[in-house]
C-alpha cells in the first residue's frame, strides 16, 4: 500500500509502520534455502497491516514505547499471516489476492511446517516485548482463532448452526486477535485498568465488524479485487451471516438449505442460494450488525481524552464498514 | 507405562509424573465438541513421558518448584504431540504404534488445526512458568524442531545428503526439545550458568541418541511393537544415518541411491536398500555413533555431584540405547 494510505488509516503511528515492516523483513532471513524461498513468498504479499496499526495506536496511548510495541506488532502480523498460510492449506485454496497460495507453490506438507514456524517465530517475537502477561494473552488469541476456525470448519455444510454460533466462531478466530492487538498495545504501554479494558473492547468490536464486512464481501464483492469467485464460502459449506440471517427468516423451502444439503446439481444450486441472498434485504442487515459493533467500539473508547489517535481509531471503524476488498 | 516402568525410568522425581498427567489431561477440558473429540483422541496413547521426566530431574538439581516445573513439562510433551499431529498430516500417515492417527479418523484440514490448537495451548502452558526466559527458549526450540522436520522433508529422495546435514537436521527436529526439557528445567530451578550450560548438552546429546536408535529401530524394530512396517522412512525418501553412511561408503552402483531414483520396482528397489543395510556394518556403526553422544552427555554432567538424579540421567542414556520400540 502507497505511504498515503498507510498516513490516512495510522495517522500519528504511520511513519513508524515501518518499523514493524522491517522487523518482519528480518524474519525471511534464515539460513535453510526451502525455508526461506517459502518464507519470501508467504510474507511477499503486504496487506494492510491494520493489527500492527492497532498495537502502535493503543500504544501511544501511555508510554509509547517502541521497543515493546514493534515486537508485538510485527508478531500479531506474522501469527495473522501463518494462520492465513494453514487455512489455504485446509481449504485447499489456491489463490489468495490474486496471487497463489504457499500450498499451490510448494506443497501441502511443506506448507503446514512453514505455518509452524511462523507460528513459533511469532511466539519468538512476542517475548521480546518483555511482557509475559502480553505473552500469555498472545497464546490464549491463538488458542481461540485455532478453535473458531475448527469450529467453522467443523461445522461445513450444516445448516442447522445459528446466528449466535456464527458470532461466537468470528469473536474466536478473527476479533480475538484484534483484542489482542489493541489490548496488549495498552498493556504494553502501562495504561490503567480502563483504558485496558476499552481498548480490548475496541478492538474485539472493530475485529467483529471486519469479519462480518469480509463475509458480505464474499457476495458483493469486485471478482478481481477479491482475487476469489463469488460465493466462495458458501461453495466451501461456510454459512456465514447473511446465509444465517436468510435462513432465520424462510425456514421452509430454503435455497441455502437446498445448496447445502444438494448431492448433484451443486453449480446451480449455488447459483439460486447467492441468487436469494442478493436480492434480500440479509446483506444491508449484515451490514447494519457490523455498523452497531463499531458503534460498541466508539462507546468503548468515547471518555478517552480528544487526540489524534482516538479520532483514528474512530476512523478505522468508517474505514472497515466502507471497505470494498 | 506401568508404575514400575515409571520409577525406574525417572528415579526420585516418578512420583511427581503424575502432576504432569494431570495437567495434561486438563487440556482435554475444552467446550467445543468437535476439539474435545479430537483432543481425546491425540492424548489417549501415552508416551513414556521422557521430556517431562527430563524437566523434573533437570530441575531437582537446584529450587525444586513443581508449580513451575509441572507446567513446562506438560507443554513440552504437549509441544511434541502436536509436532507428531502435525508430522502424521504431512506423512499421510494412517497409524502410530498401533493407533489411528488424527488424520486418519478426522480429516487433514481439521488435523492442521488441531495441531495449531495444541501448539497454542502449549506456549500458553509454557507462560505459567512465570518465566520470559524460559517461554523464549520454548519458542526458539519449536522454530528449530520445524526447521529441522521442513529440512528434511524438502531434502527427501535427494542422496546427495550427507551426515552432517542429517545431524543437523535431527538436531533441530528431536534434540532441541530434549535440549530445551533440561536446560529450561534447570533455569526454572535457578541453576548456575554452569548446571544449566551442562544440562544443555546433556539433553541435546541424550536427543540426538533417542533419534538416531529411532533411525536404526526402523531397519531392525519389531513390526508389532513399532506399529510401522520396516524401512517406513526410506519409503517416505528420507534417508537417516545408515543409509546415509552406506551411500558415503559405497559411493557407486548403490541400492540406496537406486531405490531413492527408482521410477518403478520401487518394492523390489526397497527391498534391495533395505537387505543391503541390514547385511552391512553400518546400523551397528550408527548404535556407535549413538553411544558416543550419550557418553558425551554423561561427559558434560560428570562434575556435577552423586545424586540420584545424576544417577537417573546416566541411566536414560543406557535406556535410550537399548530401547527395542
Amino acid at each position: 500500500m502507497t505511504q498515503t494510505q498507510t498516513k490516512s488509516l495510522f495517522g500519528p503511528v504511520a511513519e513508524d509502520m515501518i518499523l514493524v515492516e522491517d522487523l518482519l523483513e528480518s524474519t525471511k532471513d534464515v539460513e535453510l534455502p526451502p525455508l526461506k524461498r517459502m518464507l519470501d513468498h508467504s510474507l511477499e504479499g503486504k496487506g494492510k497491516r491494520i493489527r500492527p496499526g492497532l498495537v502502535l495506536l493503543s500504544g501511544s496511548l501511555g508510554e509509547y514505547n517502541l521497543n515493546r510495541l514493534v515486537p508485538l506488532g510485527a508478531a500479531i502480523e506474522l501469527l495473522h499471516t501463518a494462520s492465513l498460510v494453514h487455512d489455504d492449506v485446509v481449504d485447499g485454496a489456491a489463490s489468495r489476492r490474486g496471487r497463489p497460495t504457499a500450498n499451490a507453490v510448494f506443497d501441502n506438507a511443506l506448507t503446514v511446517l512453514l505455518g509452524d514456524y511462523m507460528f513459533a517465530n511469532a511466539a519468538e517475537m512476542v517475548t521480546r516485548t518483555g511482557s509475559l502477561a502480553v505473552t500469555r494473552l498472545f497464546a490464549l488469541a491463538l488458542m481461540k482463532m485455532t478453535s473458531g476456525e475448527l469450529d467453522q470448519d467443523a461445522a461445513a455444510f450444516d445448516a442447522s448452526n445459528d446466528v449466535q454460533q456464527y458470532l461466537r466462531r468470528i469473536g474466536g478466530k478473527t476479533a480475538a486477535l484484534f483484542a489482542n492487538a489493541t489490548e496488549g498495545g495498552a498493556v504494553l504501554a502501562k495504561c490503567d485498568e480502563r483504558t485496558v479494558d476499552a481498548m480490548r473492547t475496541y478492538g474485539y468490536s472493530l475485529g467483529m465488524a471486519f469479519q462480518i464486512v469480509d463475509d458480505v464481501l464474499d457476495f458483493t464483492g469486485d471478482e478481481e479485487l477479491m482475487g476469489k469467485p463469488v460465493g466462495s464460502d458458501l461453495l466451501e459449506g461456510t454459512i456465514t451471516l447473511p446465509g444465517l440471517l436468510f435462513l432465520e427468516r424462510y425456514p421452509r423451502d430454503n435455497p441455502i438449505r437446498r445448496f447445502v444439503l444438494a448431492k448433484r446439481d451443486r453449480a446451480t444450486r449455488l447459483r439460486e442460494a447467492l441468487d436469494a441472498i442478493s436480492s434480500s434485504e440479509v446483506l444491508n442487515d449484515s451490514l447494519a450488525i457490523a455498523r452497531d459493533y463499531v458503534r460498541r467500539g466508539n462507546e468503548a473508547i468515547d471518555y478517552l481524552p480528544a487526540s489524534a489517535a482516538k479520532e483514528c481509531m474512530v476512523n478505522l471503524g468508517e474505514y472497515v464498514l466502507s471497505r470494498k476488498s
